[in-house]
């Protein structure tokens, strides 16, 4: 049976869109409800400014008041040194580190003011620092399906900026469809290709659902050998670009279609989906995910045999 | 280049499950704006109960008062002998009828009071009326993938019932996942062996979106070779099972994956867009189409030149 790793980034990634912030309690709550469903991979913080996204402001005190079990690694997003110097020092918080950059120039300096080379050349210097703190280095790249200020980006271009990651001491290198860009036929063939160049290296997919296609997206990795997907449960999370579209797929949905399908993640669905109740009652508003409805396949025996 | 049917059913499919019944004139205006985006088929209108169905009571006039070009098939469902009376008194206003069955004897008992056997029975009947009026006759196998009350429908009694609607003059056989309980691994196996084994019909795949994974269903069946597929604008429809949930997959997101895989549709994803919003407001409510918000894939050309 085909198994998978699925990192929940919601508190990260989701937390953030957010347009009020989320109480620290409250995400101290939703992050122990996601540890009882089973996962062992968690983006908890990032170190950016607070002033930046005040959404996230209170990373240490969440990464410091969770409770979930050991097995899961929390995973911490880091922007520059400045953010690498504040997570190292509480670097017994958590197991991960991702570093980004956006596979196209133009949206890599309207999201962070630094061309791709500038940020390549801080990266190479964070990785060694991560590295040699002994802590998981995974590198995300956005824009990798596609960048709204300039389409496609050239696959070569995205795969040769993995590369880069990996030599600078990455061992997962995430692929973002920062807005949605991705279909499922380019899916396939990005994914055997990555995997075919990134030999030794994790390669993670990371789907938004913007147009309705992330599932379609995450089926055509799997299919192509892509084991390792993040997700954002009660479909959390947005982007700007197209202005009120939603963002990642619903954890929710894809461990759905996972476990219909006979492959594992190890997580346990109904929880998942609690999760995913208690984020739609904290935030007060219905959230997009269609299995926080739905619910999980389920039938009722009937007293009918004629189609046995 | 792959090129696909897509008939639209919103207007029939989605219309009768809307708590509120839609005004004929908005009926008839939301048609009209299908009928510019491109679509050669649409269901429009079924002949069923009024007091079962008010939602759909106004069928007749709906199919007098669109204006739709010739190039559109108009489609209508018929469940039994006296709907079909019902239809053939106004049978120059559409092309193609409808007859429906569940695969599993539950639904079909819960749905229309009947065995799946006394359904098939009438079907033989009605079907020699359809094709001997020279309308076209499309079945319709509900619960296809799955039944709320049964569990999984075994493909081949699924497929017996296609066999015995081509045999009684079907010439498109429609397999609808009522509840939403197919996934991509299922609809690969399943699209295979019906195309193989319906050899001169046409196999149709009617997905919904109740847990998420239309689309990928919907990618999955076209890599098995399907090329026919049902949806409705808007994210239009529910089902009563699981209460509250979604319903069929929505035809806008359903184009724009399609057409950035470079599968041909023959519509005009913009025009498909502006009628689903059309009927969002009059609606009066928040669809839970994704691409209605989120709008075609579509980029700015950027200054930069270095991802050239």
């Amino acid at each position: 049976m085909t198994s998978v790793h699925i990192r929940e980034v919601g508190p990260r990634d989701g937390f953030q869109n957010e347009p009020e912030t989320i109480a620290t309690a409250d995400k101290i709550r939703l992050i122990n409800a996601l540890g009882r469903a089973g996962f062992t991979r968690i983006e908890v913080a990032s170190f950016v400014r607070p002033d930046v996204i005040p959404q996230l402001s209170d990373g240490v005190e969440v990464l410091r008041g969770i409770e979930v079990p050991d097995s899961v690694d929390r995973m911490v997003l880091v922007p520059n040194s400045k953010g690498l110097d504040n997570a190292l020092a509480v670097r017994e918080l958590f197991a991960e580190v991702a570093l980004f950059v956006s596979a196209s120039q133009t949206h890599n300096r309207r999201n962070i003011n630094r061309t791709v080379e500038e940020t390549m050349a801080d990266v190479k210097v964070m990785g060694k620092r991560i590295v040699a703190d002994d802590l998981r280095f995974c590198a995300v790249i956005a824009t990798s399906f596609g960048c709204p200020y300039e389409g496609r980006v050239p696959m070569d271009r995205v795969l040769g900026l993995a590369e880069e990651f990996a030599e600078a001491g990455a061992t997962e290198i995430g692929f973002g469809d920062t807005t949605g860009m991705c279909n499922p036929a380019y899916a396939s063939k990005f994914f055997t290709a990555a995997i075919e160049r990134l030999r030794g290296a994790e390669v993670t997919a990371h789907f938004h659902n913007t147009r309705g296609q992330g599932l379609a997206n995450a089926y055509a990795a799997l299919q192509a050998g892509c084991t390792s997907f993040e997700s954002s449960f009660g479909e959390l999370g947005g982007c700007p670009v197209p202005a009120g579209s939603t963002g990642n797929i619903a954890t929710e949905d894809l461990v759905g279609m996972f476990h219909e399908m006979g492959v594992d993640t190890g997580l346990d669905l109904d929880a998942v989906i609690d999760a995913a109740r208690m984020a739609q009652t904290v935030l007060g508003r219905k959230l997009t995910s269609h299995s926080i409805v739905a619910g999980p396949v389920r039938w009722y025996p009937s007293p009918s045999e004629e189609n046995q």
